[in-house]
């Protein structure tokens, strides 16, 4: 297989990428998943009465993508210039995408996948009670852009 | 829908659960999700060349499930006795599995779940350059045990 | 003067309390400040559009509540049983209250009041584009109970 | 009211400024707040004897600033150039002023708001055990320079 | 060989020491390094004009013990009793220890040891454009007391 | 002595050193130390069982290179193009060594000391219950490249 893994050298062991050598240039990703459950997702808001587990899952996964550089060993710290995660509920669960942009050497990919695992916890944890089956299906990287590689996007989604 | 919101108190706002009149009890759970990938897996390792993606990924797990606290908003800082991340590769994949083991005043789920999500996304960070399709699927709560709730299980599992 | 500096050993030097020799009790601190500025805060939410600057605020004083070890030095790590943050807002401005509670072997009076800084803060980062003449006004300890000094609470108010 | 608020988007959702379209130019800004205490201010240090609450201020300030991205949740990584938190006592409190520069797309008002903040929260931590009555006052911003709105000065001060 | 390796299982794999079936006892440990410098330490502080090295380094060992379970992936995240950093000056650089206490179910030789290593690495950092030569040396365990192994003191010192 | 201290302002003041000034060129470090101990090494791994100390104790050493600035009071926050942390068994122990190499307005020798401690750290913790002995040695700075002061070396090494 002639496949390479950016994070092994060329003896095989597990690294950083050095990215010294690369200017920064825009980088975007964009990734989504889905928490699928029975719970009557109008009872989780925003509503006017502060009824909002939606809104404190968009704000968990921008932070999520923030500290990607702590929680994944190989991982560049990086400064992004916008994470936006957004959700749409469904007939049978709640869509969540996020969308990052940063001006870095290196992409972003792991920071969108990051943000919808994370913003996709933070509804399970607001779920968990009522409905202990709900779960996270179908974390993809829908699309990339920019850096060396270029644009890429999925052709065949998984769903 | 009579189902109950742990995170919503009675005037239906969002915030953490109040914990202190409970007394520290055993909590387990156990958690598993699935990363599919065409990788031949042979090449990630554990290897005597120093290739161990796997072992990588389990790390990142454990470290993930201590600070659960700092990236849901809502959950409780627990200091967890055990958290233990599995990696077995099948045909079409990877599954990983945690467990997680506290003795405190509110359940480790999101622990166990945090877990397998973070090992899962360092692998996918391993695996994107080869195989950007690579995605992570059916993660889940397979059982949790201990609290007022007593011994839960998934029944009939989403895959 | 005789008050006691509980960071300050015999010798003077500034230090950790050594709380090993205490028993966990159950804690409570109640801190309030409030956030002065000329917007009208209709504009700020809850609202059925999503506008919801009070929301991520009580979520940011959660989050930092649960980090005052990171940040101040000389304080423990506490596992919190609980930490509520509650926004009024009235003509002046937005009142921010935050109580915490544990069962620990020190207090958390710096919890509470971290708590409410930081949600305060959180509204301002919302608010200084509109206002840049927005501050933080009043941050006050309210009342504390358990422990060896037993209850305390603020006779005059420094409002 | 047409005041702008950065942080709502076109259909007046909360989320993250995207600043890819912006260059990194020089930011700074000022802020300040007081410790309102009656305690003998002599007594805190610097001192030969190794008291010096006023010093492990600075440092939680300097930390703080650093820390912001982490615990405000729509503000952005910045790489900051310079932290500098000065303390200044008075008959009735000490003063604390910060002032943060960056070179970054966005500015640094909230960074020097936290270090003011934490620098004044790590001074009530070593005075409250004396004085439970202490407080934190008029937490403002003064100054800040750089970016599009170019230079504002807070033109009658709050106290 | 038959010493034991505490993070090893039975199959020989890494992985954190299960301690759910340990009573929390009180644990202390004591770790000590020395900085070996070149540089008059009369002018690192403390001096009534503010240089603080020193003190900066003490702070900064404290801190660094509280997180521990973050930087080490298989250390319990442990809430510490006491952590106290000391420096002393002499002839060839200044030796720092680093003493914890804690009440729980494993052992605190990791805190002190990493508050001796980060207390000296920040008075490196201060001292390193004067002496690029500075270094670090003898990092040890002295003493530790508690738990099922009981007391262990250091017999011959290395240095 | 006119040795000069980058922490110390004209009147002697502890602070962060202001790097707004500068540009941001290529910077790298070198560091080692060593981990000494009687325990046979080829207990330790990388081996087809899974056992991988080693391993873990890289991992760590990276992400500790990537916090630097959270645990030490006055340095930047930089975001590194590389750390790459490699260990030797030799007949007396580990030799431990990180390269890190950034493009900013500051040296990166902080991260590449710290990424050896941790590295060094996780490899006691791995070791401390088969040989309490086990200590840290000559944790030194080998070289340094970029920047105004232009390269160093160590003419002769401390051990």
């Amino acid at each position: 297989m002639d496949r390479s893994f950016s994070h092994l050298d060329a003896a095989g062991k597990l690294r950083m990428v050095d990215v010294s050598a690369k200017r920064p240039t825009r980088r975007q990703a964009l990734a989504r998943c889905r928490v699928v459950t029975g719970v009557d997702l109008e009872t989780l808001g925003p509503r006017s009465d502060g009824i909002d587990a939606p809104l404190g899952a968009r704000v968990t996964g921008v932070l999520a993508a923030k500290r990607v550089d702590e929680l994944i060993p190989l991982c560049h710290s990086l400064n992004l210039d916008d994470v936006d995660v957004e959700l749409h509920a469904h007939a049978d669960g709640i869509d969540v995408t996020a969308s990052v942009t940063a001006t870095q050497r290196t992409g972003v990919e792991m920071e969108a996948l990051t943000a919808c695992a994370f913003a996709a916890l933070s509804l399970l944890d607001a779920l968990l009670d009522a409905d202990p089956d709900a779960w996270i299906d179908d974390l993809v990287l829908l699309k990339k852009e920019g850096g060396k590689s270029g644009q890429w996007g999925r052709l065949v989604e998984s769903t």
